[in-house]
């Protein structure tokens, strides 16, 4: 049995505490916030904690806090040897306070307050200065259902910087597209078989392979047309013209 | 029994092809490509047939062939009061020869070579001149297992920009983040899950609801840390300014 503090409430750190809680061979130690905390958070029957000098002793203290709060919130902690890891996509390993041992345990997915995950669908990226953590690490990973991978700072800002671009960016586009239906009287639904078929097409294409449409067709008429129906938001003019010229650049 | 003749051996018509052939109640009648046509366009028993002069009868005709060729081909029928219907997005209805009945049956979705279709997945999009014809073009599209929407051609333009957005865009998206990681020495497919929880949030929120990250969140440190890591590529760093202003935007 492995014990583990989460400390933080966001979406982060209550996805890790649902997900450690009903979980065979982990147990959830205590689960910290700085502000009040309780069943109201989403567990019943959990050691709730608000204050630092109250962690229990654990094999593993994890830190879900937003990025500009990891460094004070390591150096806060009143006790020195044990594993300390931040979940942080851009955040180095650095920023944690050398008096504990120190890790990452990075989550690559969007969490949301409306639905649990199934951590079969959340790769966790791993790192540790001591390389002996890093199989209690992988355990708990694996105890969740997650693939991992073990990632150093660099290549984790780099995949963090890759999530930015899957994630937030192409949800913008679909932002877009939601307003360009929306204004035409159009259920946004029905591009949702499109949107999966994208992602799905990629099971056995590299997305450079994948790709279709004017921009690569290089379709003067319809780009045309499409930046005309755009005339009225210059903004997503812009964004067209630019990822038109890029589709165009990558595929020379 | 519907009898259907298919015109163009490209992705679209080859898809159709195969699923009006495997379809109950419908009859593949012929199916026309303007070069040579064959078990070796992917079904065998079919009549192919590549002069125009020796269209049989049919209840309609779909002319899947490149936006710039549908007018002419449509010009070159050498029938009347037919049912003929295109499957551009981007064409308008007036670009069929009114000297048959007119339609469009535009599939909202991404074709490729590698794979057949299930269409359940493939949206139909319907606009006919004459309504009665609507009632035809709705029962081939159910037989194919498609959802079907009434669509008019200003709408139509409007849907396909979307698509544009959701899919070719979102495509490039993809493969900027493909770079990313190679780049690092990464693998790209552990982007995937969040890729998919991207798409599974919009069950429940919309892409408005849905949005994280460093723009929406105004995270300055990390927005300038991202920047930084596109230095070599300017091209990039310019779409990951571009979007994140959008995102700035949208939340005002």
């Amino acid at each position: 049995m492995i014990s583990i503090s989460v400390i933080g409430a966001g979406q982060v750190g209550t996805q890790f505490c649902k997900a450690i809680n009903a979980t065979k061979n982990l147990h959830l130690e205590q689960w910290y916030n700085r502000s009040k905390i309780g069943p109201e958070n989403g567990l019943d029957g959990v050691d709730f904690c608000n204050d630092l000098m109250k962690l229990n002793p654990a094999d593993l203290y994890i830190i879900a806090v937003s990025d500009s709060a990891v460094e004070a919130i390591s150096n806060a902690l009143p006790f020195e040897k044990r594993l300390v890891v931040h979940t942080s996509g851009s955040v180095a390993l650095r920023f944690l306070n050398k008096k504990n041992r120190k890790g990452v345990f990075y989550p690559l997915q969007t969490f949301s307050k409306t639905s649990d995950l199934d951590f079969v669908n959340v790769p966790i990226c791993i790192e540790t200065t001591d390389k002996s953590d890093r199989k209690l690490l992988k355990s708990v990973a694996e105890a969740l259902g997650s693939p991992t991978y073990f990632i150093q700072s660099e290549q984790r800002q780099s995949l963090h910087l890759s999530a930015v671009f899957v994630n937030n960016f192409t949800n913008q586009l679909y932002r877009i597209a939601h307003e360009l239906t929306d204004s035409e009287g159009l259920e946004f639904d029905i591009l949702k078989p499109l949107m999966q078929e994208t992602i799905q097409k990629l099971q056995k294409l590299s997305p450079y392979m994948a790709q279709t449409g004017p921009a690569i067709r290089n379709d003067k008429k319809t780009i045309k047309q499409h930046l005309k129906l755009l005339e009225r938001t210059p903004k997503y003019q812009k964004i067209y013209e630019i990822l038109t010229q890029s589709i165009q650049y990558t595929h020379g």
